[in-house]
């Protein structure tokens, strides 16, 4: 499969705690080169990658209840309003794990309607940590997703000991989101075939943090 | 080495993000036929831990920043302080990782401080994640934890892939604390031997997720 443009799947990702200013500096500077569609840091980051990229075309998305998504609603609330006066474009939240396991779906869709308010017409990604799940809790999160008014559902936070994306969760993403809303595939995938395999299975949205400079060709 | 009442020492912890309500009661009841220190747990849990343990001597501990330490100060800040509104007793902060690598230890201390200040008087603990520090690092930290008026350093979240407590970066934070602060031995510790090892070292207190009646004894 052909992906015309790549780089504007991309979501150019370093969310690792020991990362310091000089990294994220290389991170947007890699990112604005290659023309990648955000690049995603930690929120004390958010401001300086907001500067470092404001003449280009590349969004800031950043994290909210990252990762264990085990923070109360009011809480990721006022992260978002945080993160969003900082210069923040877009909101990759964790839903609440734990909830969605025990089946309290509306608990789920009621903190995604809440950040998504908060987030004032920003784009808000919802990760749903699908290797902590099966398919029936999968599909259950992509009903919070979309009840909650949320622009994507996203596979992984990448930090969870089960791994990441898998081909098969993204088709499945894909056919419970249906054509409202997008599909990010994050977690695990460090080269440009498994990236194209994943937008060949429904992504339109791909976190990557491996520095490969093929994604920007 | 003997150690009066280990029970005392111990901060019975679950923080995965698939725990649900009914784990959190099972952590409760164990903590309290045990009359461990504390259960420690994810923000979205403290008022259900409150509620469990209100007639007891455990106090309810939490964690703020967790497990990345990456979030601006105002977020930190604006976490502690509903988590203590909803009746957390302690305080379990990650401080900025990548700042300390860095060498910015001012901006830890202010951290700390800010933290400590909207922890109105309950018990603040700074998670330094020592798997990813030097001992130079390590010892800017407790200095930077000891300068914010926080009451413990403690070794690590239990999340780090390099992993978490040593009996040598123990003994290493005790020497740099002095008596002015406790010291928190978290990771990895899942059995009485090590626990004992870790007290021995300098711990004051032990994070510790293994159900070990044994502790209790």
């Amino acid at each position: 499969m052909t992906i015309p443009n790549i780089a504007s799947y991309i979501d150019y990702t370093l969310l690792k705690p020991a990362a310091t200013a000089r990294d994220i500096d290389a991170l947007c500077k890699t990112a604005a080169r290659a023309g990648f569609a955000a690049v995603c840091v930690n929120g004390i980051w958010v401001e300086r990658a907001t500067e470092a990229l404001h003449d280009t075309t590349v969004s800031v998305a950043t994290v909210v209840g990252f990762p264990l998504g085990a923070d109360p609603v009011a809480v990721k609330v006022a992260e978002t309003e945080d993160l969003v006066r900082r210069g923040a474009d877009e909101i990759d939240m964790v839903i609440s794990i734990g909830h969605l396991v025990a089946g309290d779906i509306d608990y789920v869709a009621n903190e995604v309607r809440n950040v998504v308010h908060a987030a004032k017409g920003h784009v808000v990604k919802t990760i749903l940590e699908t290797a902590a799940l099966d398919n029936v809790q999968i599909e259950a999160g992509v009903r919070a997703a979309r009840a909650g008014g949320a622009q994507f559902v996203k596979t992984s936070t990448g930090f969870h000991p089960k791994g990441g994306a898998t081909r098969e969760v993204v088709a499945l993403l894909s056919k419970f989101a249906g054509p409202a809303i997008g599909v990010k595939a994050s977690g695990g995938i460090k080269d440009l075939e498994t990236a194209r395999h994943m937008i060949a299975a429904g992504a339109t949205r791909i976190g990557t943090s491996t520095d490969l400079t093929e994604f920007g060709s």
